[in-house]
Protein backbone atom coordinates (compact mmCIF):
# COMPACT_ATOMS: atom_id res chain seq x y z
CA UNK A 1 0.00 0.00 0.00
CA UNK A 2 2.94 2.38 0.57
CA UNK A 3 3.53 2.65 -3.16
CA UNK A 4 0.08 3.45 -3.76
CA UNK A 5 -0.38 6.27 -1.45
CA UNK A 6 3.04 7.41 -2.66
CA UNK A 7 1.47 7.82 -5.67
CA UNK A 8 -1.49 9.25 -4.70
CA UNK A 9 0.05 12.13 -2.57
CA UNK A 10 2.54 13.31 -5.46
CA UNK A 11 -0.12 13.31 -7.90
CA UNK A 12 -3.07 14.88 -6.00
CA UNK A 13 -1.08 17.21 -3.80
CA UNK A 14 2.20 18.06 -6.44
CA UNK A 15 3.48 20.50 -3.39
CA UNK A 16 4.44 16.80 -2.03
CA UNK A 17 7.32 15.96 -3.86
CA UNK A 18 8.95 18.93 -3.53
CA UNK A 19 9.25 18.18 0.41
CA UNK A 20 9.86 14.63 -0.54
CA UNK A 21 7.27 12.98 0.99
CA UNK A 22 7.89 9.61 1.01
CA UNK A 23 5.18 6.55 2.38
CA UNK A 24 7.57 4.85 5.08
CA UNK A 25 4.73 2.46 6.33
CA UNK A 26 1.21 2.20 5.53
CA UNK A 27 -1.91 0.05 6.50
CA UNK A 28 -5.21 0.58 7.19
CA UNK A 29 -4.28 1.28 11.01
CA UNK A 30 -1.47 3.20 10.95
CA UNK A 31 0.61 4.98 8.32
CA UNK A 32 4.43 6.71 8.55
CA UNK A 33 5.59 9.62 6.64
CA UNK A 34 9.11 10.66 5.94
CA UNK A 35 10.46 14.07 4.31
CA UNK A 36 13.88 14.88 4.43
CA UNK A 37 15.22 18.29 6.16
CA UNK A 38 17.18 19.69 3.35
CA UNK A 39 14.12 20.21 1.06
CA UNK A 40 12.02 21.62 4.78
CA UNK A 41 14.98 23.10 6.84
CA UNK A 42 14.44 26.62 7.92
CA UNK A 43 17.23 29.28 8.82
CA UNK A 44 18.52 27.20 11.45
CA UNK A 45 18.58 24.24 9.76
CA UNK A 46 15.84 22.69 11.60
CA UNK A 47 12.64 21.78 10.18
CA UNK A 48 10.10 24.39 8.89
CA UNK A 49 7.41 24.01 11.19
CA UNK A 50 4.93 24.41 7.62
CA UNK A 51 6.48 21.77 6.90
CA UNK A 52 6.52 19.50 9.77
CA UNK A 53 2.63 20.36 10.25
CA UNK A 54 2.26 19.20 6.43
CA UNK A 55 3.73 15.94 6.84
CA UNK A 56 1.88 15.54 9.81
CA UNK A 57 -1.74 16.43 8.25
CA UNK A 58 -0.82 14.16 5.62
CA UNK A 59 -0.46 11.30 7.43
CA UNK A 60 -3.91 11.41 8.80
CA UNK A 61 -5.55 12.26 5.78
CA UNK A 62 -3.60 8.95 4.13
CA UNK A 63 -4.99 7.07 6.88
CA UNK A 64 -8.51 7.87 6.57
CA UNK A 65 -7.82 7.45 2.90
CA UNK A 66 -6.42 3.71 3.49
CA UNK A 67 -9.17 3.29 6.37
CA UNK A 68 -12.20 4.06 4.11
CA UNK A 69 -11.15 2.42 1.24
CA UNK A 70 -10.43 -0.99 3.31
CA UNK A 71 -14.19 -0.63 3.87
CA UNK A 72 -15.12 0.15 0.41
CA UNK A 73 -16.13 3.71 1.03
CA UNK A 74 -15.32 6.28 -1.42
CA UNK A 75 -15.55 9.96 0.24
CA UNK A 76 -13.96 13.38 0.19
CA UNK A 77 -11.50 14.13 2.70
CA UNK A 78 -10.75 17.43 4.16
CA UNK A 79 -9.15 18.65 7.08
CA UNK A 80 -11.51 20.99 9.20
CA UNK A 81 -9.32 22.31 12.19
CA UNK A 82 -6.04 20.99 13.75
CA UNK A 83 -3.76 21.64 16.74
CA UNK A 84 -0.02 21.51 16.75
CA UNK A 85 2.45 21.46 19.38
CA UNK A 86 6.24 21.98 18.45
CA UNK A 87 8.09 20.62 21.77
CA UNK A 88 11.51 20.52 20.06
CA UNK A 89 13.11 21.43 16.89
CA UNK A 90 13.07 18.83 14.71
CA UNK A 91 16.89 18.01 13.50
CA UNK A 92 16.83 15.23 11.35
CA UNK A 93 14.73 13.39 8.20
CA UNK A 94 10.91 14.12 9.62
CA UNK A 95 9.12 11.37 10.30
CA UNK A 96 5.53 11.28 11.46
CA UNK A 97 2.96 8.75 12.41
CA UNK A 98 -0.72 8.31 12.68
CA UNK A 99 -2.07 5.54 13.95
CA UNK A 100 -6.05 4.47 14.31
CA UNK A 101 -6.78 3.97 17.96
CA UNK A 102 -10.53 3.56 19.30
CA UNK A 103 -12.26 1.05 17.73
CA UNK A 104 -15.71 2.01 18.91
CA UNK A 105 -15.16 5.25 17.63
CA UNK A 106 -14.51 3.95 14.22
CA UNK A 107 -18.64 2.72 14.24
CA UNK A 108 -19.65 5.10 15.43
CA UNK A 109 -17.97 7.30 12.05
CA UNK A 110 -18.90 5.09 9.64
CA UNK A 111 -22.40 4.79 11.22
CA UNK A 112 -22.64 8.64 11.22
CA UNK A 113 -21.48 8.64 7.48
CA UNK A 114 -23.66 5.96 6.01
CA UNK A 115 -26.82 7.74 7.77
CA UNK A 116 -25.71 11.22 6.75
CA UNK A 117 -23.05 11.48 4.02
CA UNK A 118 -20.92 12.92 6.60
CA UNK A 119 -19.18 12.45 8.90
CA UNK A 120 -16.19 13.74 11.58
CA UNK A 121 -12.70 12.10 12.75
CA UNK A 122 -10.45 13.21 15.28
CA UNK A 123 -6.97 11.80 14.42
CA UNK A 124 -3.56 12.77 16.47
CA UNK A 125 -0.12 11.95 14.62
CA UNK A 126 3.05 12.54 16.12
CA UNK A 127 6.86 13.34 15.14
CA UNK A 128 9.43 12.27 16.96
CA UNK A 129 13.18 12.96 17.19
CA UNK A 130 15.75 10.53 18.86
CA UNK A 131 12.72 8.47 20.23
CA UNK A 132 11.25 11.63 22.11
CA UNK A 133 8.32 13.70 20.73
CA UNK A 134 9.25 16.54 19.34
CA UNK A 135 5.95 18.06 17.50
CA UNK A 136 2.16 16.62 18.56
CA UNK A 137 -0.60 16.99 15.86
CA UNK A 138 -4.29 16.82 16.51
CA UNK A 139 -6.69 17.00 13.51
CA UNK A 140 -10.32 16.68 13.13
CA UNK A 141 -11.20 15.57 9.15
CA UNK A 142 -14.44 15.66 7.89
CA UNK A 143 -15.33 13.13 5.05
CA UNK A 144 -18.06 13.40 3.18
CA UNK A 145 -19.67 12.14 -0.41
CA UNK B 1 10.49 45.84 3.12
CA UNK B 2 8.50 43.56 0.68
CA UNK B 3 12.00 42.42 -1.61
CA UNK B 4 13.99 42.10 1.67
CA UNK B 5 11.67 39.98 3.63
CA UNK B 6 10.66 37.65 0.63
CA UNK B 7 14.56 37.04 -0.03
CA UNK B 8 14.99 36.34 3.29
CA UNK B 9 12.16 33.81 3.40
CA UNK B 10 13.41 32.60 0.04
CA UNK B 11 17.11 31.88 1.50
CA UNK B 12 16.02 30.35 4.88
CA UNK B 13 13.42 28.30 4.14
CA UNK B 14 13.63 26.96 0.78
CA UNK B 15 10.54 25.35 0.16
CA UNK B 16 9.01 28.96 0.00
CA UNK B 17 10.47 29.15 -3.08
CA UNK B 18 8.10 26.20 -4.81
CA UNK B 19 5.22 26.85 -2.69
CA UNK B 20 5.48 30.22 -4.58
CA UNK B 21 5.52 32.06 -2.17
CA UNK B 22 5.47 36.14 -2.50
CA UNK B 23 5.36 38.85 0.15
CA UNK B 24 2.60 41.00 -1.21
CA UNK B 25 2.64 43.65 1.91
CA UNK B 26 5.47 44.37 4.47
CA UNK B 27 5.28 46.93 7.15
CA UNK B 28 6.21 46.01 11.33
CA UNK B 29 2.05 46.48 11.35
CA UNK B 30 1.05 44.00 9.46
CA UNK B 31 2.26 41.32 6.68
CA UNK B 32 0.49 39.57 3.61
CA UNK B 33 1.94 37.05 1.69
CA UNK B 34 0.40 35.30 -1.29
CA UNK B 35 0.81 31.68 -2.83
CA UNK B 36 -0.58 30.88 -6.43
CA UNK B 37 -3.01 28.50 -6.27
CA UNK B 38 -1.42 25.87 -8.65
CA UNK B 39 1.81 25.54 -6.70
CA UNK B 40 -0.52 24.46 -3.54
CA UNK B 41 -3.58 22.29 -5.14
CA UNK B 42 -4.69 19.24 -4.05
CA UNK B 43 -6.53 16.18 -5.45
CA UNK B 44 -9.54 18.81 -5.53
CA UNK B 45 -8.16 21.89 -6.95
CA UNK B 46 -8.66 23.61 -4.35
CA UNK B 47 -5.37 25.08 -2.04
CA UNK B 48 -3.62 21.73 0.46
CA UNK B 49 -4.31 22.68 4.04
CA UNK B 50 -0.99 22.60 4.61
CA UNK B 51 0.32 24.94 2.36
CA UNK B 52 -2.48 27.62 3.80
CA UNK B 53 -1.08 26.58 6.99
CA UNK B 54 2.51 27.44 6.04
CA UNK B 55 1.35 30.65 4.33
CA UNK B 56 -0.43 31.79 7.51
CA UNK B 57 2.40 30.82 9.85
CA UNK B 58 5.42 32.80 7.79
CA UNK B 59 3.00 35.98 7.70
CA UNK B 60 3.16 35.54 11.41
CA UNK B 61 7.36 35.27 11.03
CA UNK B 62 7.60 37.81 8.86
CA UNK B 63 5.60 40.31 10.76
CA UNK B 64 7.67 39.22 14.01
CA UNK B 65 10.78 39.91 12.36
CA UNK B 66 10.09 43.35 10.84
CA UNK B 67 8.41 43.70 14.33
CA UNK B 68 12.02 43.34 16.17
CA UNK B 69 13.77 44.93 13.33
CA UNK B 70 12.59 47.82 13.68
CA UNK B 71 13.48 47.97 17.47
CA UNK B 72 17.11 46.94 16.49
CA UNK B 73 15.98 43.46 18.06
CA UNK B 74 17.36 40.59 16.72
CA UNK B 75 16.06 37.29 17.81
CA UNK B 76 15.40 33.83 17.18
CA UNK B 77 12.04 33.33 15.80
CA UNK B 78 10.26 29.90 16.72
CA UNK B 79 6.60 28.61 16.55
CA UNK B 80 5.55 26.76 19.57
CA UNK B 81 1.91 26.18 19.08
CA UNK B 82 -1.02 26.86 17.21
CA UNK B 83 -4.71 26.68 16.03
CA UNK B 84 -6.01 26.35 12.81
CA UNK B 85 -9.48 26.85 11.49
CA UNK B 86 -10.37 25.86 8.06
CA UNK B 87 -14.31 27.05 7.27
CA UNK B 88 -14.72 27.19 3.43
CA UNK B 89 -11.93 25.85 0.45
CA UNK B 90 -9.90 28.01 -1.08
CA UNK B 91 -10.20 28.18 -4.74
CA UNK B 92 -7.80 30.72 -6.21
CA UNK B 93 -4.34 32.45 -4.62
CA UNK B 94 -4.18 32.06 -1.19
CA UNK B 95 -3.77 35.57 0.31
CA UNK B 96 -2.33 35.71 4.40
CA UNK B 97 -2.39 38.27 6.36
CA UNK B 98 -1.31 38.91 10.17
CA UNK B 99 -1.79 42.55 11.44
CA UNK B 100 -0.56 43.36 14.96
CA UNK B 101 -3.27 44.63 17.08
CA UNK B 102 -2.49 45.15 20.98
CA UNK B 103 -0.02 47.71 21.90
CA UNK B 104 0.38 47.67 25.52
CA UNK B 105 0.91 43.45 24.81
CA UNK B 106 3.46 44.27 22.58
CA UNK B 107 5.35 46.41 25.08
CA UNK B 108 4.83 43.80 28.17
CA UNK B 109 6.35 41.14 25.07
CA UNK B 110 9.76 43.76 24.61
CA UNK B 111 9.92 43.67 28.51
CA UNK B 112 9.90 39.91 29.01
CA UNK B 113 12.50 39.76 25.95
CA UNK B 114 14.62 42.49 27.64
CA UNK B 115 14.81 40.79 31.05
CA UNK B 116 14.50 36.74 30.36
CA UNK B 117 15.83 36.66 26.77
CA UNK B 118 12.36 35.13 25.59
CA UNK B 119 9.47 36.00 25.35
CA UNK B 120 6.20 34.91 23.33
CA UNK B 121 3.69 36.51 21.58
CA UNK B 122 0.42 35.49 20.10
CA UNK B 123 -0.80 36.54 16.99
CA UNK B 124 -3.69 35.46 14.34
CA UNK B 125 -3.44 35.43 10.40
CA UNK B 126 -6.72 35.01 8.44
CA UNK B 127 -6.83 33.95 4.88
CA UNK B 128 -9.68 35.41 2.80
CA UNK B 129 -11.65 34.09 -0.02
CA UNK B 130 -14.12 36.39 -2.21
CA UNK B 131 -13.92 38.61 1.06
CA UNK B 132 -15.44 35.87 3.67
CA UNK B 133 -12.82 33.92 6.06
CA UNK B 134 -11.90 30.78 4.50
CA UNK B 135 -9.01 29.65 7.31
CA UNK B 136 -8.22 31.41 10.60
CA UNK B 137 -4.78 30.78 12.24
CA UNK B 138 -3.89 31.69 15.72
CA UNK B 139 -0.37 31.18 16.51
CA UNK B 140 2.29 30.75 20.07
CA UNK B 141 5.30 32.31 18.76
CA UNK B 142 8.77 32.37 21.04
CA UNK B 143 11.54 34.21 20.67
CA UNK B 144 14.61 33.90 22.10
CA UNK B 145 17.95 35.41 22.15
Amino acid sequence: MEDELQDILHTEIPITRAMGIRVVQATSQSVTLSAPLQNNRNHKHTAFGGSLYSVAVLSGWGLLYLFLRERGISAHIVIQESRVFYSRPVTDVIIATCSLESAPAHERFLKAFVRNGKARMELSSRILQNGQEAVRFEGKYVIHR
